[in-house]
């Protein structure tokens, strides 16, 4: 292997040099403690599981994304982790088993073997939050308002809403009596937003039925979209109209708690995610095709663990919000540049220095021309009179 | 598969729940914090890489620790870190190229095929910090005193160090004209102090090289240990006396330092990582066999991506870490218990508070009678006179 081929990267996965890496971890610090400033309670997942509990309760698209190895202890299959959502919520199911609500978050890396889109990574760091035990709009609203002020938080700019309701596609398939095979078909038309596709596979349909599903293509578009789905919707079992009606009171909230975040709606948008039962919505930002941060509600996901509850939760990228974000994450650089050597009392100034929360750089015999100044150093250790002190840099 | 069966997890695979993740992330924290007042800078690298690329400079021992997948992108075979080591010599080599010394540190999961020991984690937290560009004690000296400096602060009881020297080995062994698989054999047969095999494998050597490799076996226990190298390995090759030089100064210079820590030494002891090259290190705790930071020199890694420099670190797992050590890292459980709702008002009075750094926990229409004990809230927000206010939990 020749030596430039030992240091190139595998496509789509990413290695974070200084001072991008602080930053990085800046931001997962102050996400972090905005979640816990909300009452959610930090957990750790593996980054390894058995594939089977991986893919419980998810479907075709997590297998296709997860990388898989043979256990050599067991020999059963293992994927690593591409989602955490559905980690988290075994761990709520089977180790926590609170019966009120609970509020958990994470953060750390997923691996997928596609990207997303082209250009995205197959490594993300994955942060997010899941509320369990509150269904409905009150639990759908608390966790996006949560992700909405996590973006705030980050300064990301120009964000902008897209939202939709999952049961409203699942009650017109019931009514319909399309499942299986021709919901999968049906569903992947609907995302493609391929109007002659949808067009015949609901050819054979009642009337009724048949205009109902071939509206939710069109039904995309502003706060207009709403009124245009009570109408269109109009005679739908009362399953549908009741999404149909979260979904109105959740924009209203919204619209109440974030007047700045334009509302978009899509009730053919199904996010993909075939764990998803309720509200989806995911945070988009102009020129980034790819949503920012993304959820929904998917209830009784724990019910494949042995345990039925609401659930709801978002997602984001951490590389993507230092990206996008304008927060400033730099710390100033600052620090006290201390002469090499091992004399103990110059070792004690240093460590008591370190002690009362310093950065001290010690210089070593090996330093370039331009070590002091690439350290970031504005002090410096210097012995005066017998006595260690830190003085300015020019002094 | 049986509900059981879902959340088994394979075997040394964890997930960590509350309070003991918040506790992780806590000395996570504080770690990443000691790094940087000791001037390193933190590096993200990569879960997964071309096995190329992180088994380079590496040998053996990774590749049976590291999972392999092969890449559908490239068709080239992938690996998952088993060590983050490795990985920060590539990126120092490839990314950073600095000509002076440079310092930096990390924090991230591994994954190994096979647990260290029987009991040990597969999916250890790797911490640690690597220092180039410094050779020799002056480099060595700096790494373990941070070493030593987590460690106090973590407040792991009853350290003891052990230390020793792979150019000792080396230099016997290239003296008495053994390399590659005859070296390797004695390597194994050394870590297992097994000595009739040590015998046999040297009795065709002249009775110098063969009593100086012999002495290795012994020469392991408390300083009087290099009063004796020094006598049994007289006459040895120049490098092989320089590199029990350079270990009885650190010695000594770690006893000036850490006079609490008890120091033990074993020129046969390897370490097993096959890209030492100097000084290796452990500390060790009464009761845990397996060491609970280790680390080495290991000059010229970065020669495989192209530029050779002065290398040395040391690592250590987060879990282990926490485990172990007795600080306290439970932050005080407060916050302030808001009512259910939704008014415009009350989610004001919220959001300001939380802006404040305070921990507010909403209740919801499906509390259980618990949920105010369990959300650790010591305050109450209570509406009086038409605002919105903080009072103690039982007023």
């Amino acid at each position: 292997m020749a030596t430039v081929d030992r240091w190139l990267l595998p496509d789509g996965i990413e290695e974070i040099l200084p001072p991008d890496a602080a930053r990085i971890e800046g931001a997962r610090r102050r996400v972090l403690e905005l979640f816990h400033c909300w009452g959610y309670e930090f957990v750790i997942t593996p980054h390894l599981e058995f594939l089977e509990s991986l893919l419980t309760g998810a479907a075709k698209e997590l297998e296709l994304r997860t990388f898989k190895v043979t256990d050599p202890s067991s020999g059963r299959l293992m994927g690593f982790r591409s989602d955490i959502t559905p980690q988290v919520a075994r761990m709520e199911a089977h180790s926590l088993k609170q019966s009120g609500p609970s509020r958990l978050c994470y953060a750390g890396s997923v691996l997928h073997t596609r990207p997303r889109a082209l250009s995205t990574s197959r490594s993300p760091i994955q942060v997010g939050a899941e509320l369990y035990g509150v269904p409905g709009s009150e639990g759908d609203l608390e966790v996006i308002s949560l992700m909405l002020d996590v973006l705030e938080q980050a300064q990301v700019p120009d964000i902008h809403m897209d939202l939709g309701h999952v049961g409203i596609y699942r009650g017109l398939c019931q009514a319909a009596g399309i499942s299986g095979a021709s919901e999968q078909q049906l569903f992947d038309a609907l995302q493609r937003k391929a109007v002659d596709e949808i067009g015949e596979l609901t050819a054979e349909l009642p009337a009724a039925e048949r205009g109902w599903l071939r509206a939710l293509v069109e039904l995309s578009g502003d706060a207009a979209v709403l009124d245009q789905a009570r109408q269109r919707l109009a005679g739908a079992p009362a399953g549908v109209l009741q999404s149909l009606d979260e979904l109105i009171a959740l924009a209203e909230s919204l619209r109440g708690r974030f007047p700045g975040v334009p509302l978009y709606f899509d009730l053919g948008e199904l996010r993909g995610y075939h764990y998803h039962t309720g509200v989806v919505f995911a945070a988009f930002v102009p020129g980034t095709g790819q949503s920012i941060a993304q959820g929904g509600r998917y209830d009784n996901i724990g019910a494949d663990f042995g345990r039925s509850r609401p659930a709801t939760g978002f997602s984001t990228d951490l590389k993507t919000l230092v990206e996008l974000g304008t927060a400033v994450l730099d710390e100033p650089r600052r620090g006290i540049w201390a002469p090499a050597g091992n004399a103990p009392v110059l070792w004690q100034a240093v460590r008591e220095l370190r002690a009362a929360g310093e950065r001290v750089v010690q210089a070593t015999g090996h330093d370039d021309a331009d070590q002091l100044h690439s350290s970031g150093c504005d002090r410096r250790l210097v012995e005066q009179q017998g006595a260690w002190v830190v003085v300015p840099l020019n002094s």
